[in-house]
Parts: C-alpha cells; sequence; structure tokens
C-alpha cells in the first residue's frame, strides 16, 4: 500500500498519547504492524483486548527487535533507561522517537545511547486529556493541534521529515526548534498552569471536611476548571517539573511577582489597576481563538 | 395563568445574568410583565431588539414603579447607590432581590435603604461564562445550577420562600447560608481561581512579541483554559475583588504558602512530595464529577 510510512511500529509505553498514536496509525493505514511495550501486565492484557497492538512484551529490547520506527511515549523520566535498554536491539536504520513533555532533558537522556545508524527525532503532541491509560485513547486526538520536533544539528534531517510526514497524517500540524526553545515555551503555556493548578487545587484538599464538600458543590464558578488540570497524570508530570526544573522556576518567579503586585493593588482598593489587567487579559483569549485553538 | 409568580418584574441591568433570567422568566411564563433599566442607549436598543422586556429606562426608579420584584444585576459596585435610587419608588411589598457575586458588601450597601415594607433577598446564581451583555444570555444558563441565597435574620420568610421557587422554576438548585460564610466559600472556588487566571494570562502578556505569539499558537497545553475565566468581565471582577478583599486576601494567603512548598520541592527535587500531591489534586475532580458539576 503505497500510503504505509513504516513497516513494523514499535510503542514504549501505551497510555493516553502511545495508544492514540496507536490507534490513528491502524485507522489511516499508515503503517503494517505495530508491537508495543509495557511494564504491567494488566495494561499488556487491555493492550490486546482493545486491539491495539497485534503483540504485546514486557521487555522494550524484545519489543524494538526489527521494528522501522520506535516510539517512546512513557513519562519522560524513564526514557533514558529504555534508550539504553533498546539501543542493541534496535535494527540498523530504525528511527528512534518520543513524546515527551520536555525536550532537552530527553534529549540528553536518549541521545547518547543511540548509534549513529539510529536517528533520534524528538517529538512533541501538544494533545491530550486528563484523562491516562491505553483505554483513554483516541484516533482524532491530534486533529488540528501542534506538534512540536526538536531535532538537533546531527540529526538526520530525511528521518526529521519522516515523522514530520507520519505526525502531519495523523491529522496535526508540526513546527520544528530547538529542545531549550520548546522548554521555555512549554514552561508558560503548559507546566506553570499545570503547577498552579495543582497548588490551588491542593490548597482546597487541605480544607476542613464540611468546607471541602460545599468547594466541590459550588465548583461551577471557576475552581472546576482548575480541576481538569490538576487531574492530570501524577507520574508524568512529577517527571515534567524534575525534568524542567529551571525554566519552571523562571517562569514562576515572573508569575510571583506579578501575583504580589496584583495582592497589593486589592490590599490598597486600587480598582483602575485591576480593571487595567483584566480588560489587557481579555484579549489574549480573542488572540487563541483567532489562533484557533479555542472556540 | 397558575404559573404566574410575579405580576411585574423589573431588572436593574441586563447583562448574562440579567438576560438569561428574563429569558428563562418569558419562555416559562413565570411572569405577565418585564421591564429593564439599563444605563446605555446601546444596551436599552439591544434589550428591545432581542424582545428581552416590554418596556427600557434609564432611571432606576422609573423601571421599578408597580414592579412586585426587582432584581438588581449590576456589578456589584452600583448596588448602593441603586437601592438609594429605587426605594422611594418601590411598590410596597415589592421584592427586591440581587445576583451579586459578593454578599456581605451587598447586604451592607443595599438594606439600609429599604424601608421594612420591602424585603432584600441577596442572591447568587453559580452560573455563567465568560461572555457577557444583553446577547450573551440564554434560558438554559441556571439548569441543574446551585443559586445560593444569604437572608439574613430579619429577612421576611415568605420572600425568601418566593425568590427559591423563582429559582427553582428557572431550573436551578437553592441553597442558603450567610452572608459572610458565602463569601468565604466563594473566595476559594471563585475569586481566588479568577485572580490566579488573571495573573497568568497577565505575565503572558508581558512576554516579548514573538513569544506572546509562540503561547497563544501552544495554549492548548494547559494555558488555554485559564484564559477563558481571564476573559470575564472586567468591571464585574475589579469590583468582586474590591469588596470582597478580606477573604480573598485570606485565601490567597494559603495559596501563596502552598506554592511556596511546592516551589521548594521542585528546587530540591523531591520527586515524592510532588507525586503525592499530584495524586491527591486527582480525587478532588471525581468528587467534582459526584457532584455532578462536572462530567
Amino acid at each position: 500500500m503505497a500510503d504505509v510510512l513504516f513497516e513494523k511500529v514499535a510503542f514504549i509505553g501505551v497510555g493516553l498519547i502511545g495508544s492514540s498514536m496507536a490507534r490513528r496509525m491502524s485507522a489511516d493505514g499508515l503503517m503494517s504492524e505495530i508491537v508495543a511495550c509495557a511494564r504491567s501486565e494488566e495494561t499488556r492484557t487491555k493492550v490486546v483486548d482493545l486491539g491495539i497492538a497485534s503483540q504485546t512484551f514486557e521487555d522494550p529490547a524484545a519489543a524494538v527487535d526489527g521494528a522501522d520506527l520506535v516510539v517512546i511515549a512513557t513519562p519522560i523520566g524513564s526514557c533514558g533507561a529504555i534508550a539504553q535498554a533498546i539501543a542493541p536491539a534496535l535494527k540498523p536504520g530504525a528511527i528512534v522517537t518520543d513524546v515527551g513533555s520536555v525536550k532537552q532533558a530527553v534529549v540528553d537522556a536518549v541521545a547518547p545511547y543511540l548509534s549513529a545508524e539510529n536517528a533520534f527525532v524528538p517529538g512533541h503532541p501538544i494533545a491530550g486529556t486528563e484523562e491516562s491509560g491505553p483505554e483513554a485513547g483516541f484516533p482524532e486526538l491530534f486533529d488540528g493541534r501542534w506538534t512540536i520536533l526538536t531535532p538537533t544539528d546531527g540529526t538526520d534531517a530525511e528521518a526529521v521529515e519522516k515523522v514530520k510526514v507520519l505526525w502531519q497524517r495523523m491529522g496535526a500540524m508540526v513546527d520544528t526548534m530547538t529542545p531549550s526553545h520548546h522548554d521555555m515555551v512549554l514552561a508558560i503555556t503548559s507546566h506553570l498552569p499545570h503547577l498552579i493548578a495543582y497548588t490551588i487545587v491542593g490548597t482546597a484538599t487541605d480544607l476542613e471536611d464540611d468546607l471541602r464538600q460545599e468547594v466541590m458543590k459550588y465548583s461551577a464558578s471557576g475552581f472546576r476548571d482548575f480541576t481538569r488540570i490538576a487531574a492530570s497524570d501524577p507520574v508524568m508530570w512529577r517527571d515534567i517539573f524534575l525534568n524542567n526544573r529551571d525554566s519552571t522556576l523562571e517562569t514562576l518567579q515572573r508569575f510571583s511577582e506579578d501575583l504580589t503586585a496584583l495582592q497589593r493593588a486589592i490590599r490598597r482598593g486600587e480598582g483602575d489597576v485591576l480593571e487595567e489587567l483584566f480588560a489587557r487579559t481579555r484579549k489574549i483569549r480573542r488572540g487563541i481563538i483567532d489562533a484557533k485553538q479555542a472556540y
């Protein structure tokens, strides 16, 4: 079939992102065969029951045998160990990619293990839900969303192009930038918002029981929007903060300064300062709607 | 008609909430006549064009003439002046209610102007969107949402009951609590989340132009959820923070302490602290889904 981009694809990790990719690739015939590696037997059973892969493995090295494309789709803290495990088993010419939310740390952890015969094309689809696990995936997850690729100077251009085409065929728009720039942009758009949401929902969990019940009951007034974000996968997010520490702390510092200024304006009763800021932030929403990332 | 709860209803302010109430009351035949007061001619024209009220007025006192129910639905900073203006024109026995997001400050501002013949039943529907203006309203806005009434000891029980039945007939569930307790609960569920969202979106607006464009482009990764909240009406929110200052600053203090602790955990690389918090916050989302305030 002319549309097949890769003969055999191996997924290491089959959560929300991995299983969505696999479903989309199968649905659109972008490969001939999909195999998957998952640590827990429960997940491997689900993957087979859901028809996501034809074969599953506990051992990553066994999974990548003969694969033309390997997708590492685990929490980023484990990427290095996985690279080390699979490197000797990779087919010459096989492309390795990942979907991690932090890029510099993943490049640093993975690249040293791979030989010149296996290009590593780091990637990050800006898509997701607060659900996790193979059952949470769906083939349309990437439609109209951005995927960022962060190849380094040495990355084989042909391999980058193949991964780019794969993402486009899965419905995504693709951008390319350096790993460090990616990490700074994502610190603002994703890591800081998650940090804030986790904090505010955490503050609420510390309330006395009665009050916490009321907070859930009346959550439609704003709080609810934060709980969706703060329901994201705990291990995945632990790894993100540990691996994008500097950019996250830097943006957090900016945020804290701005929050202190707003706090002072409230304490002093400076209505004009508040109104001016609130009018300014409203325009950003319009910009996002214009960028077709909200409706 | 047996279903009519009030003969004539006057709305002072016809934004998202006021116009949604008026539409629902008309749709379900809960009153015989609706009149509306709006400061700007543009709004009055819209209200007539949209068929929301049979008559419009610039002067609040003229609007309440002969009304059995008066709904104050303006930003809360103007409630006191409106009460002062309408008090002499109120029909004996007319009930006054409001929809403000802060209750103690509104009670303090409105109650002193009203005579014993006019019960004031403070209310707050926990419902809304980031849109504003009469064209943004829709009759189903209150379906399945909570409305909180905060009568004081002296409030006429029969009047409270009538307003309660009105909200139930508009699709809402009704709770009653003291004004000060309301303000504390809402500081956590609504005012703090909005403050945080305004701050983080404000932080983004201060970025250099290129970076701000990228933030909007990749906003689907978390930031976007904050921009929806931070697009809410600037004047309404200015008044909320100025009028619920103490509770907002107190909850902000708790939040800041928790954020500092999380910041330290990231700086020190304490993955177990992060993972434990993130697992805890995930459960709150489940509680909200169980309370049928999210799906």
